[in-house]
Formats: structure tokens, C-alpha cells, sequence
């Protein structure tokens, strides 16, 4: 059995792997699983690793069971898996992965588009699903994830009040954390602080996580608001690895090595070493070369003082 | 007279023809004029448009009462001035500018480079020139504005102490408000959060103002930590033009445009159209087209609800 990780205060979760890559070339194996080390070694506790959609669908994770059988074997973090249906389920029960993130959609264009059904069939065939894992004598941990929570490219904003039924709808299905994911970044600071302020107060304890896309600058300012909000798990890819097909001129995911730097500012601990990172970062460029990163941190380096 | 333009709830100074072009190739007047023009049409209300030091040291500022009286006679928002110096503090009364910006670096040794002085003796030349303000029978307003109040490339981070001290002795002294500089991109959200709190403690009500460059990313969390601490100023820079020669790397100030979507965003009013600020940065980039521009909104687009 592998050690547990040092639990953080506030955990990051890098998801350049599932996220990050899912609109850009297939990446091999060896090179994923280098990545995960060399993130890892950084400190990173969790990763969404990859996503148990048909490879004929998402080439990308043509390798889901493999990735996660080595990635188990040669690190201690957390690894996760998205699943959308039974099959993805099923597979992922079958891998061993530590997590399945269930996500369903609060936009019914965006479910349409991305799952072939509404938010509440998905929601519906999911708290199935959820149960079909909670009856494992082993079982991996669940997160509920809500994409488009925040406004989608198709219907503008979402009603808070849709989001909140559908997260209602999956707590009391028993995941054990819920994510908002503001997928093509619509989202501002008073609008993060003020859905995951109504999710705190509607839904109790359970763990709060955001997926934030930096696609119009306010990805940080929305980590800053949820921070304040009680959220204590962040989603990022490294370099802002990433976008959207649905988003014209969207980056992809908030970088992780920025919302390090963020968190580590503001006084929270998340084990992870900033210049091991950075270097992970500088290691990635070189694997993507075609591939544009973003992220601020990494141009301008730590701050120090310099000799005169 | 001019008529007094709106007073917004926030106010955004526009200084990307101050600090934005101080690194840069010098712009001709009619250009700066126009520039100027396209933001106030689209209802920035204040601008730092130029600075009073000797042009052989900044030759960028070559035309520094020409572009205040024929900015005056162009649009009504407010215009202020940058000034070091006693010979600066002469021209820029002699000029007409709606509002003196007096400068005092936080760090000695960013004081040293950019001021040949100390952060003391660089306070008694600004309280002496505030008194030489004050006595006119029709003054400019005043700002005081202390640079590297959250760190600097040379030091490292700076003492919240001193730079209280700072700007007591500004305050003290007259000014109509104080502006903290986080000049070389050095702060995070926390450290932002707690100055301005401990400057609204122990100042009282004189209005408080941020500047903000985005080198680590963190531009739009500090707004927002500096707006929950009760900062109603902000300075940015259309494209979040500039850099500062002393941190490789570095961007500009925060781009305008991104901070005024998360102005909106958080409610609070501005006065500003986006759609027309949009317009001018993309008239910047055809001026400048050698120049990098940064921020996030200009690429992807005001959020909208696209046709399925």
C-alpha cells in the first residue's frame, strides 16, 4: 500500500493532464507519466489524470487504465479520473484510480453539446452512478463537478439557483467533495464569492472546489474570492496549459504555478516547491513546443532581491 | 470652464501615457492626443499623461505642457502630471494640470536609482513642494504616491512600517489622496489587503488609490484585495503596456481593460463602456505594433451568449 501524501491546507489539483491536453496533440505515455512525476516531486498532491471518455471520441486519453496503473506505481499523489457515464464508471472502478470526478453541465446547451443530455438526465444518471461506487467495498473517493457553473459561450449566465439544485443534487447523492468549474471563463470575483457563499451556506461541510479558466484575467481574482468563500481545492494546469474549443481566444485552465505563488502569499500551505514547479513548467515548454503557455509567474521569475 | 465630468464610484486613471510609454519609443503629441481622446470618449475620467522631468532624461516626455493644454482643450477628464522634483513642481503649476502626482520611492535603493535621494529626504522635497501647492490661490489637486510600497527587485520586500511612515508624512503634509505602487509586480493579495487596511486605520478617510503591475499575475487579485480594503483609485494601462527595466521580464501596469471588467463585474461603477475601450487598445496595437500588449479581455471577447 502506498504511503499517504502530506495533506495540505489547501489542495491543488493539477489537471494540465486530463484539461490541459484534451483539445491539443496526443501526448505519449512515458511523457504523461514523466510529467506526473515531475510534478509530484514538486509537491502536487492531486492530479486529474485522465478521462474514461471513448478514445474515439477523445484520442487523447487512449492510454486512461495504463496512465493510472504506472502513475500509482511511481508517485504518492492523488490521482483522478473524469467520468461522464456508466462505461467511463466502470472503467474507472476498474483502474484502481483513487477518484472519479462525475461532472455534469448546469448549461443544457453545454450538456447537450458535451454529454448528449440534459443537466438534470445527467444528473439523474450520475447519482446513479455515485451510488453504484458507494457500494464498493474499496472504493475511490467522488467528486461532483459542475461545469458552466458560472455562464456558458452558448447561453450567457447561469441562474444561481440552477447550479445550487444540481449541487444539492449531488451531495445528497454522497460525493465526498463538489467542484464549480466556470469552464470558458465567464465568471468575476462577486460572482465566485457569491455562489460558493450560497453552496457554504445551503450545503454545510462539504469540501468545495473550483475550476477556474483564466480565459478574460480573472483567474486569480476568482481563486482570491473563493479562497474568501471557503473553497479549498483549486483546480490549474501547468502553463495555463490549454482552452477551449467553444471560447474563441480562451486560454485554458488558471496556471498552476500562479495560484501557487498566489496561495503561497496569502499565508496558505500547499507543499508544493515553486522553483520545482517552475522547472516542471520549463520541462513542459520543451515537450510542447507548438503549444502556447501562459501564465505570468514564470516569465518574471520569484520575486528576490537582487544584488546591486 | 469645464464642465466637471461624472464622478464614478471607482476611478480609473488611465497611465499608460505615463508609465505605459516610459520604457518605450517616444509617441509624437498628436498621437498621445488621440489616444487620449479615444479613452475619454469612452469614458476614462483621469489620466496621468505625462511626467515633469528633464526630457534629456526621459526624452519620451519631450511635449509635457504642450500635451496638458491641448489634452485640456480635447477632453474633459481630468489630467495629472508626474513630478520628482522642485523645477517639475514649477512646471507643472505653470502648465494648468488638473492634478500633481508627487512620487517617493519606498525602497533607498529603488529611491536611489530613480531619485538620486533617500525616502526621507525625497519626503521633505515632496512636503515642501505639497506647502508651495497648497498656497496657490487656484491649485491642482494632489497626489502622494509611494513607489515599491509592496517590494522591490533591489530589497526584497519592504517594511509595512516605513512605508506607514510614508505616507503619514504625506498625508500630513496635504495631499487630497495617497496612492501605494506595487512597482515592480512584487505583491500578492494579502500583503495588499493589510497595507491599505492598516493605511484606511490609521489615515482615516483621505481617499486611498492602487497601482498595480502585473508581473507575477497577480494584478487582479491585489484590485480585488485593494477594493475590500476600500481603495477607490486604480491605475492601469491600456494592453497593459510598459514594463519596468529593473525586473527582466516584467509586464506593464494591469491593463485597463481587464480591470475595468472586473469593476463591473464586481458591481461597482465606473462610468467606463467597454465595447469603446476595446476599440481604442485595438487602435493602440496598430500604433504600436512592435510594442507587446498584455491582458486577457481583448483576446477573448466580452462575455456573450453566442447563437447555437
Amino acid at each position: 500500500m502506498r504511503v499517504t501524501p502530506y495533506t495540505p491546507e489547501v489542495l491543488v489539483r493539477e489537471v494540465g493532464l486530463r484539461d490541459g491536453i484534451q483539445g491539443i496533440a496526443t501526448i505519449g505515455t512515458e511523457d504523461k507519466l514523466a510529467w506526473l512525476a515531475l510534478e509530484a516531486e514538486a509537491g502536487v498532491p492531486a492530479f486529474e489524470l485522465t478521462s474514461f471518455v471513448p478514445p474515439r471520441i477523445l484520442p487523447q486519453f487512449f492510454d486512461a487504465e495504463d496512465v493510472i496503473v504506472k502513475g500509482k506505481q511511481r508517485c504518492r499523489a492523488a490521482l483522478a479520473a473524469l467520468v461522464l457515464n456508466d462505461k467511463g464508471a466502470q472503467r474507472a472502478l476498474a483502474s484502481g484510480v483513487d477518484s472519479i470526478v462525475f461532472v455534469i453541465s448546469a448549461s443544457a446547451t453545454h450538456s447537450a453539446k458535451n454529454a448528449r443530455t440534459t443537466p438534470h438526465e445527467a444528473l439523474a444518471v450520475v447519482r446513479r452512478l455515485i451510488e453504484s461506487v458507494l457500494v464498493q467495498p474499496v472504493r475511490p473517493k467522488i467528486t461532483g463537478a459542475i461545469a458552466t457553473a458560472f455562464g456558458c459561450t452558448y447561453e450567457g449566465r447561469i441562474a444561481p439557483d440552477s447550479v445550487l439544485e444540481l449541487a444539492e443534487g449531488l451531495a445528497s447523492a454522497g460525493v465526498d467533495d463538489l467542484a464549480l468549474g466556470d469552464t470558458v471563463g465567464f465568471a468575476g470575483p462577486r460572482q465566485v464569492g457569491e455562489l460558493f457563499a450560497r453552496l457554504r451556506n445551503e450545503l454545510g461541510d462539504i469540501p468545495l472546489g473550483a475550476h477556474f479558466h483564466d480565459t478574460r484575467g480573472m483567474g486569480m481574482a476568482n481563486v482570491l474570492a473563493a479562497l474568501e468563500a471557503g473553497v479549498t481545492r483549486f483546480d490549474a494546469s501547468l502553463g495555463g496549459l490549454g482552452g477551449c474549443p467553444f471560447a474563441p481566444g480562451a486560454t485554458g485552465n488558471i496556471a498552476t504555478e500562479d495560484l501557487c505563488f498566489l496561495l503561497d502569499e496569502y499565508g496558505v500551505d500547499t507543499g508544493i516547491d515553486l522553483e520545482k514547479l517552475l522547472a516542471a513548467r520549463r520541462w513542459l515548454a520543451q515537450l510542447l513546443p507548438n503549444e502556447p503557455l501562459h501564465g505570468a509567474l514564470s516569465r518574471a521569475g520569484l520575486p528576490c532581491a537582487i544584488p546591486t
